[in-house]
């Protein structure tokens, strides 16, 4: 990514989301409208100045991006929609600041929505004849599988793999924007339902209905330094869709992207200071501890446990309390872990703020299935 | 677009599409694989230098482009998929452009897919609640509003109308990609079934299975200077949601789109050599004559009557049959016009040869629905 890598700078200008939830009585496209208004207003920036829309989108059907356009009133820009599956919030941020860095826009607003709650609940409707589905391979037992995996071959108890919620649900206490904030014992997470051994209901995100928006600028906006967060570095990778099967404790796609978002953004590991990862399960957030290089290999648990990843440690880990007390309405996760990571830096986060945060990481991936882990991953560096 | 517009070079190194009908024994990932592979053995580059996918596809759920590359063989490329509805296979040829064009990608394979046999036929499940669709403003009843309104506007006859049909069923006897391919005369086309008066069913386009694909690449490939065609312009428009109901005859989505093109490819519609129109239904052929610049307001049916648009005319349009033959794939249209105009200015498709073509333009729209013909609007001119 040479040229685009050494583009023109971008500009996170303005954050906004709604709370997740289940909403049963407003629509995707009203969900998305508050998200980017909001975003808007914080930005500061004339909304006649947006001149273009990238709106992630999964189950919203046809022109999801056009229709919370045309109830903002911004009639008029090009807009493009974007499915990754999981990451489809970070694509379309992908695809923006390609868009921005590149000059061929200086303004551009980012969207990602989805109401899950429309589908009824349960298992979602893929329009797949994938056969691993057909066979039973939904999302908690891949990460079912996971967790065995690891803990056959690092050792290690379920309850410690558990006490990811345990932290996450201490994070959401004071994120007003999280579905489920109460906090819970090891003892609540494991006596929770059996989804699928030995993952248990609340080592997996729930569904939500959601909204998250950031505005793209080319310029700095704001008179104050550190509202002005930059895009670092933005990757999407897709899978190789065979390594997965090989090893469950290693998401090949997730190496492989942030092995590039580190080189393009000129950081490793050390430098960041507070991260958003895509904790769809429990054990999926020690599995990235360690690709993200976070870790050694093998030792996501035991940097669980030393309070690194909580806030107040070292390198807090989903401060916003992650997929996993927010939900998941698939277009909208990828930008709100760019919205938490955006806030963190500007300082504006207040009781789960991560002091003095400097570079911050939002990682996001999808498409578990035709392959483990490995239809599409985001990686975004963000910096003051 | 100042300074993609200024970027490198974006040549289209290989084309590829299946024949476009009723497929129920293929799967839509098949389809896809197949038009990709065509395109990559045209281009003549090897499989391994391609970097990153753009994917348009409406109706074939998760990670489609994913689905494709995995049967193709080319795994860990980045993939993008994206939706524009009608127009979703343009604005995946335009987002890999702007990556090519900035310096992101060198090598990308663009692919448009869908299945609608898939759908089990009749009114596409839209998942909208969209009060027009509601109360019956289906695309057949929003063609035969604008051909009520055009001929009380300008005059002329229903089957002055229908005359686009018998055209371009007669362009389409060449070309093997289409699916109706047999000629038939304005009596044929006026006495198929009323759809939604005044529009028979042959001033509609059919629905079908498909797939098209190009190789993008910022080098020119062939030693023969022909077949390096260039990208001059690439457009993603979307609608102002309001003029389309002020005058059904005037297509503004088009109009917009189609000036920026112009202007970004230093051409105008008397550099036109070849032009594949989004001839959604008969009447809107006739429109895009207009709104293209082809001809002046009101002109449309004379331009068509002086067998201007005609193969042997002075610019002919749809020379591939357009989607009154070919049928409308809605992830596919856009890149299958592509495919045509570049087989056109590189002199290749025999009977149907437009000669001495050395420009030509690709036009689709779509997204009727929520405003009239104002979701989403591509626009591509190529040069020899």
């Amino acid at each position: 990514m040479s040229c685009v890598a050494n583009g023109r700078p971008v500009y996170i200008a303005g954050t906004g989301m709604t709370r997740f939830g289940k909403f049963r009585d407003k629509s995707a496209t009203e969900l998305g409208q508050r998200a980017a208004l909001s975003a808007i207003l914080e930005s500061d920036i004339d909304p006649r100045r947006i001149e273009a829309g990238y709106v992630g989108c999964v189950f919203g059907g046809m022109l999801a991006g056009q229709r919370v356009f045309k109830e903002l009133g911004l009639l008029g820009r090009p807009i493009v929609n974007v499915e990754n599956a999981c990451s489809s919030g970070g694509t379309a941020l992908a695809e923006a600041w390609i868009a921005v860095a590149s000059g061929a826009y200086d303004t551009v607003l980012v969207l990602g929505l989805d109401k899950l709650s429309d589908l009824g609940g349960g298992v979602l409707p893929l329009g797949t004849d994938d056969p691993d589905i057909q066979q039973g391979l939904t999302m908690p037992a891949l990460y079912a599988m996971r967790t065995r995996a690891y803990i056959e071959k690092y050792g290690g108890k379920i309850e410690e793999v558990a006490a990811v919620t345990v932290k996450n649900r201490r994070h959401a206490k004071s994120n007003e924007y999280a579905q489920y904030r109460t906090p819970v014992s090891v003892e609540d997470v494991m006596a929770s339902r059996m989804i699928a051994d030995p993952v248990t209901l609340l080592q997996m995100c729930p569904n939500a209905d959601g909204a998250a928006s950031v505005v793209l600028s080319s310029q700095k906006i704001a008179s104050n330094s550190r509202a002005n967060i930059r895009v670092l570095s933005s990757v999407v990778a897709s899978g190789t869709f065979e390594q997965g099967y090989r090893d469950l404790t290693i998401p090949d796609v997730t190496v492989r992207a942030v092995a590039q978002a580190y080189e393009e953004a000129a950081r490793g590991p050390n430098d960041i200071d507070v991260a958003e990862v895509h904790d769809a399960a429990a054990i999926a957030e020690v599995i990235y501890y360690e690709a993200l290089g976070f870790c050694e290999q093998g030792g996501g648990l035991r940097f669980l446990e030393s309070g690194a990843s909580t806030l107040g440690g070292s390198l807090p880990v989903n401060p916003s309390g992650g997929l996993l007390c927010r939900g998941h309405p698939l277009g909208a996760t990828g930008l709100a872990q760019v919205v938490e990571v955006t806030r963190q830096l500007r300082g504006t986060v207040e009781e789960r703020q991560v002091e003095g945060a400097k570079t911050g990481l939002a990682h996001s991936t999808g498409g578990g299935i035709w392959g483990v882990d490995n239809g599409a991953c985001t990686v975004h560096i963000l910096g003051v």
